[in-house]
């Protein structure tokens, strides 16, 4: 699988190492790019990861070069794996709809498969991630598999909440800057699960993160969600709906720590000012759960 | 002069607010851009401030985004100003060769004030920032104009290496990643310095960090100064020769503390590395440094 693997640069950081890389998706049957960060202790053995999902319009490299997050992940022993947001390139370029707007085909694939066409064949980021990058990034790279992390900002908080909850047992922590939280219920989502799931709504809900955690038996995440939030974000009030999240968790009985900021906005100075607290989220629970033991 | 400031966005971070301003500015001729990082402290009263002067290609928005100064400057107090690297815009884009190359012109303003045609009229970048964007920033915004510092990165390092050395005790501490340490010695000195200063070379070395350095008759920055410089750095023996600079400091009885980083490269990842040592060095040195009476 590795066979495939690209080198794009490297760059030395904090003691690690900044890594951009493209495969041969078999997924998305295109070349896909991704960002690894690979802290010190990378050296010496696997380490635990947090992969970030990115927000509209972004690609492998928004986090990485705008978060500020390489210094901590340094400190903690964390790697740092960020995917881009959508199937690119010529041969989806030509799609009818594909590059006319910025909420919706290249640059916002949403983390799931499409089945609506003409979006079927290559946006299809959920098993991108889920059933290929994951199992590349922890065999190219000293990462440990069975301690891996999700976060992400906005279209990509949505990605983190929905595929944790679709995934049980592939996350060992979670957290989110400003997520969409229910798209079924705002313009963004309405727009992408209409054009890549189709008009039946009842097949959105199992990309909604308020309706997958209203769904919950028993709370998934017992360690606690985090979620941060600006109060100055243009986006809150039309689009994210942090509250609709927060009801379901408290029905679900689902910890959840929701922080409220004022004056913060929906951009990467946000985020840079929060992030610290983010990984240490991630770097506690990580090192609670248990390593990949040997004969695994 | 406060009069023509505009405000282009300002976003909450750290505490403290990044801020994006345009002005109407008399040195240059046109609108020139500049950031601002105002610390939480800033609300209380005037901080000491850092100007990092960005290298080619960069803007005013390259430093604030790529290099995770906020934080420390939040916790240590000090504002920090990021100025475009050029004039710009349609009144400079049809001069002949404005435009034509990364390493001349637009983008690449060298920090002096040209005195060959066509650029005399608006590449005035030394007066622009000495005369004019530092008593503006200083009467706009809650900054101690006698506790201001600087700093650059590659055609940056060498506009806060020359500025510093052109200008004694606008400045009261002194560093650089990766600067162009000897532009009279090397490719894209030579070009800028041709273009902007003329044939003579003589004219040069007012401009030249390591001529400057060698005629000092007491060291200018006798509490030191400190550079950073990766040796993975792919313009490092073609175009930044530090080595001269250090026997020049060497020569002028300078300290300096220039380290050598295995592996680290030209670019932001390497400068988001170091960028905690070199706030520390001139919050060390700033707050040392007198605070404007208020008489004065």
């Amino acid at each position: 699988m590795t066979d495939s693997l690209k080198t794009l640069s490297e760059h030395r950081c904090f003691g690690g190492v900044q890594r951009f890389h493209e495969h041969a998706s078999r997924e998305i049957g295109l070349p896909m790019r991704f960002s690894v960060y690979l802290p010190p202790q990378a050296e010496h053995g696997p380490v635990p990861a947090v992969m970030y999902l990115a927000g509209l319009t972004c690609n492998e490299e928004t986090f990485m070069v705008k978060a500020g997050a390489q210094r901590l992940a340094a400190e903690l022993g964390l790697a740092l794996i960020a995917p881009d947001t959508s199937p690119r390139g010529q041969a989806v370029e030509g799609i009818e709809g594909a590059a006319a707007s910025w909420d919706f085909g290249i640059g916002a694939g949403f983390y799931l498969d499409a089945t609506a066409e003409p979006w079927a064949e290559h946006w299809r980021m959920e098993s991108w991630l889920i059933h290929e990058l994951l199992p590349l990034a922890t065999q190219a790279f000293p990462i440990d598999a069975k301690r891996v992390g999700i976060f992400g900002h906005s279209m990509g908080g949505h990605g983190a909440l929905t595929l944790a909850l679709r995934h049980p047992g592939q996350f060992k922590s979670l957290s989110a800057f400003a997520p969409i939280c229910a798209p079924s219920q705002c313009p963004w989502g309405e727009k992408a699960f209409r054009g890549y799931l189709g008009n039946d709504r009842s097949a959105w809900l199992a990309h909604d993160a308020s309706a997958l955690m209203q769904s919950q038996g028993v709370a998934p995440y017992p360690e606690g969600i985090l979620i941060d939030q600006g109060l100055a974000d243009k986006f809150l009030v039309e689009q994210l709906h942090p509250h609709l999240f927060e009801a379901a968790c408290f029905a679900a009985g689902q910890p959840l720590t929701l922080r409220r900021h004022e004056g913060y906005d929906h951009g990467y100075y946000f985020i840079q000012s929060f992030i610290a607290d983010h990984l240490a989220h991630h770097g506690k629970l990580l090192r609670a759960a248990s390593a990949t033991s040997p004969d695994e």
